[in-house]
């Protein structure tokens, strides 16, 4: 099925909405294809446009279903959507682009709706390199929101979710160990809180328990505090996800007036780019004398000859005068 | 409190079980002292001795509970045991280096046991360099097995555990998504399988997947099969943790016999050496012109005037030319 490749047919196919256009973009950035670079070029004038909106939270407090959710209602609003659902552990590596997470498959058919689980089998620059690549496809295919979405918990997914314009934190009533969980990496990095199954016991205690933390540890931005609202949802029911929309929207305001946007939209870009850097270096590493360096290194270290640190010095060393 | 710095005392201390001195070396090689590479070459001719093994396993499975049965069943076999509990999620940067965490405080009085949580607010390079560094630090101090632990259930924790000589992976009965989670990632990892909880309904039918499972995809290492045993647990009564312990020692083995064991700790050293080179240039891309390279560069790539690729490289070469 070989053809000529051509990389602005297949941006402007995406941008007329065609599934296999993105999907054929994203696998090109993800898979560092000969031609990632020419694609990254192509892409770069196309993208700032879209929203971009992380959700996490701990396992249980119901993220897919409130993604799904969401999607119902930008979709509502006649928004097109992308959802990058990032997860690690998933035995997808690519995914299909459409349908390929069960509770999302009401969206399956849908084309102005664009799914892409994040998954790696390697280590996790990966990750933090295919994940931003991918936000500029489908940005760059029209997406006027881009929804980044968590499977894992590792503090790794919640680092790369928070690189989204406005990160909603998902809690559930009754978690304990989640909302302990959650107190450490995950509820400093929220903007808007959301308490899912609000129809449960314990709900308004969740809430309360939020609201005391948030009192405790209010971020400051250039002396101006964003408040992190509290909404209520049942999203398996759609009750609240408006409202969640609402917040969204209001941070967004809140950002825009402070220089808050492009204050996370230059972090994230050199977070993106540090990282492209480091996997660039950490490929070097591995190549230098074909691999043997490495490896002679590795074993002097188990045998307790060499510490790792002087090694790693070795190693770099060998880099630069390659 | 300033004192001389005496590493080889420090060293001496700690191989004597002072819990102090292990706790300060520790500190020592995480916290990137000026110290860091001095102490790194002491520790590295008494490594190589402890045992490594790998807790890791859906949340639930009862890796806390599952650890500190370990650790008590083997002190009643008179060894010393070290304990790190990887927790990126967890507010303890650092920690306390005795019974700061709750299920082991059983353990916390008693000398031959030390127990560290591994928490990381950075990124994960940060415990991938940590992470060993500690090991080196315990094995070095004595500890006749060490038990790497983790609490999340990130790839990148996964990775982590999976450097150990065998690695543990814990399920237990009726966990659905667990085990669909676990399927992924964290089975081939496993050289053991624990199920845990196997007083309650269903731990037979997980027995049964799983050995389905293995016989999917048993690992090959040189023409060699090792065959993943399967041990029932109750590990909050203590029941079947001498057989897991067994299973190791049968891994352990069966290692030794296949040359695997040496295979397993260079490429830990390897992974322990690439890790440490990577986060030493990541640390002089973000130093560059004193950071403003990145920031400049960023600033572009934000704007969408050049893509991140080209950032990446323009970063490179400036860190090359500096």
């Amino acid at each position: 099925m070989a053809r000529t490749f051509d990389i602005s047919d297949l941006i402007d196919r995406a941008r007329r909405s065609e599934p296999r256009a993105v999907a054929r973009l994203i696998s090109l950035v993800e898979d560092n294809s000969p031609h990632l670079r020419e694609v990254a070029a192509a892409l770069a004038p196309l993208t700032g446009r879209a929203e971009v909106v992380g959700i996490t939270g701990p396992p249980g407090a119901g993220k897919s279903t409130s993604t799904s959710a969401l999607v119902t209602s930008l979709r509502a609003k006649g928004k097109r959507v992308g959802v990058l659902a990032i997860d690690p552990s998933s035995p997808f590596s690519g995914g299909a682009l459409l349908g390929d997470r069960i509770r999302m498959q009401e969206h399956a058919t849908d084309p102005g709706v664009f799914i892409r689980s994040m998954a790696t089998r390697g280590h996790l620059g990966g990750l933090a390199v295919a994940t931003p690549q991918a936000l500029r496809v489908l940005d760059a295919a029209g997406c006027d929101v881009v929804i980044i979405e968590t499977v894992g918990v590792g503090q790794s997914e919640v680092d790369i979710v928070s690189l989204a314009d406005t990160t909603v934190v998902l809690l559930a009533p009754g978690m304990g160990d989640g909302i302990q969980a959650a107190k450490a990496g995950i509820l400093e990095v929220a903007d808007v809180f959301v308490v899912n199954k609000a129809d449960r016991d314990g709900a308004d205690a969740t809430v309360r328990d939020l609201k005391y933390m948030i009192s405790l540890g209010r971020r400051e931005i250039r002396g101006a505090k964003w408040r992190q609202p509290i909404v209520k949802t049942v999203a398996s029911r759609g009750e609240g996800v408006d409202e969640v929309l609402d917040a969204i929207a209001s941070h967004r305001q809140w950002m825009a007036e402070h220089g808050e946007l492009e204050d996370r939209r230059r972090a994230r870009a050199a977070g993106e780019v540090e990282a492209i850097a480091v996997e660039t270096l950490r490929a070097r590493l591995g190549d230098v004398h074909g691999g043997d360096k490495l490896e002679r290194l590795a074993k002097q270290v188990a045998a307790g000859d060499l510490d790792p640190y002087a090694a790693a010095d070795s190693l770099i060393e060998a880099v630069r005068a390659d």
